[in-house]
């Protein structure tokens, strides 16, 4: 079994080796752009590590773990310019440095070259791949219009927004992972096993992302926090405080969410404020653990070797252990 | 073999039979809206008739049909977006009785529809399925760039203009029927020939189109006579007249072809007379018979009989017997 790093090292290497036609130069630059942007790899990284926990080497499902990563940037390319994005990792995004045109095309494409990857499978997996492929893509589409939806609505409960975050990010990690399960030839029960790991996961890391926004150390905070808060972004937070608040919070809360214009740092620490008085944090941390001691549970039921999981169990408790 | 109308009614119920999730309905009333404006349905035709073709019936390649209709809607939601069109087949786009953001991403979903009804063939074609229809997706997006591109210049030369359209609208044709010959399990060699067939009829069709919008009967023409004159639009016509020109011509061309301000009747009437002094109506129709005959000279290499072939040359020849 490969390390950790071992299968990072891999995956740079395939991407570096991911080759686009040069013509219509348009086209195909913004490909190559988006995706030398970089980012963790960790959609990609799963399916490598699935496979390797059922046995067999990762370099079987490097071309599905390249179709997960395409796919991937394709809906950042997308998203951003539904959510009129001016920056994706620090640099401009794909519509703001070509067009919106290019960015829908360019877009377009790269789903097609995620699905050319996918072909490359081994063919006795094919079938089954592109089912879970097709059904993780379309879960992903049906997030990004809840979460647009969401934007306009004063009635989000906290159960469609747990189902907007399992649509939008987490059935992706999930889909990685039984991708890689498929490809090592996985029985159909550790496939579904691995899948439902990776979505409460993938719900655990979303939930966690809501409360690192408002309570991570600023100091090794990779943004601004608060900007959930100043943005008035649905968070899991802030659907619950409105669902318990009552009288002089309620007012206070309404009030902060209400204004137009505002000092950012007085919003955040009256927002805080709200949040503190009703014991948001714990709740959302609650919520968090569930969803983690969920996907252990699953994770345990698993069929392999306890020596085959250490690495997953490993990547887990790296990516949870974010300070807060 | 069934015939054409029998294929027909094949298809109408299996596109009345297409099922999308109910919800997000934001996201899937736009698919069976953009689906259910119509139209002539000769691209799924065309793999229903090459399975046809080779000796199998049609319903082997339902799917498929299905898949490439859903496909080529996806492309008109988006290429939609791209032109600012405020209509399609009379009806508001997409994009104009929905929103740019939703129009982007149900056109998303169709394309991961397309991708599902595709790996709904039999196992056993999928892989050279998916690789043909990965080709061709990728052709369709690489034409819509270059005819974006070319809007904005004002060198495009006539051999351009072929590739750009044959990428635009003539690979879909060629891939259509080469879906449905590799379904009826024909030839590697035949399934090259019928998609060469599909290639060269579909520059043969735009050529027409070209030509149509310029020398059609009013009468029996579809829509108004000149839009493309009107929007200088760059046809096979009008690059091959700026070929040609000069002098006192190129001057006129020039002249009607940089007005801002202009009445639509001498506009259409003044670059006509150009087009006739030069012979430019000719010179278009030998190009598309060129392609017609190249597309004829294919066909008649494929190995089936005359009988099985005789369907498919019927359509050919009633979509071709458009009068001008």
């Amino acid at each position: 079994m490969q390390t950790i790093e071992q299968l990072q090292k891999l995956l740079e290497t395939a991407i570096k080796n991911l080759k686009f036609p040069d013509q219509p130069k348009q086209l195909y630059d913004p490909i190559t752009y988006i995706i030398n942007l970089g980012g963790k790899r960790i959609r990609p990284l799963l399916v490598l590590m699935a496979t390797e926990l059922f046995g067999k080497d990762a370099i079987n499902s490097i071309h599905a773990a390249m179709a997960i990563e395409v796919f991937h940037n394709f809906t950042l390319v997308h998203d951003d310019i539904m959510d009129n994005a001016p920056l994706r990792r620090g640099q401009a995004t794909v519509h703001e440095k070509w067009s919106t045109n290019t960015a829908i095309l360019s877009g377009d494409v790269m789903m097609v070259e995620a699905n050319k990857n996918l072909a490359k499978v081994n063919p006795i997996f094919l079938k089954d791949v592109l089912d879970t492929f097709n059904a993780t893509a379309q879960g992903v589409c049906e997030g990004q219009q809840l979460d647009m939806e969401f934007e306009q609505r004063d009635d989000v409960g906290i159960d469609e927004y747990i189902n907007m975050i399992r649509l939008k990010t987490a059935v992706l990690l999930g889909g990685a992972l039984k991708l890689g399960a498929i490809i090592a030839g996985a029985s159909e029960k550790d496939a579904d096993l691995i899948y439902q790991f990776g979505e409460n996961i993938g719900i655990a890391f979303q939930l966690q992302d809501d409360i690192l926004d408002v309570y991570a150390d600023p100091e090794k905070f990779g943004k601004q926090v608060g900007g959930d808060i100043i943005a008035n972004k649905k968070t899991f937070l802030l659907l619950k405080a409105f669902e318990l608040a009552n009288g002089e919070i309620k007012h206070t809360l309404k009030t902060w969410t209400d204004y137009r214009e505002f000092d950012s740092k007085e919003k955040v620490e009256a927002v805080k404020g709200v949040y503190d008085a009703l014991g948001i944090q714990n709740i959302a941390k609650e919520s968090m653990n569930n969803y983690l001691d969920k996907a252990l549970k699953v994770f345990a039921q698993i069929n392999v070797s306890e020596n085959a999981k250490s690495n997953l169990l490993a990547l887990t408790t790296q990516l949870m252990a974010r300070e807060y």
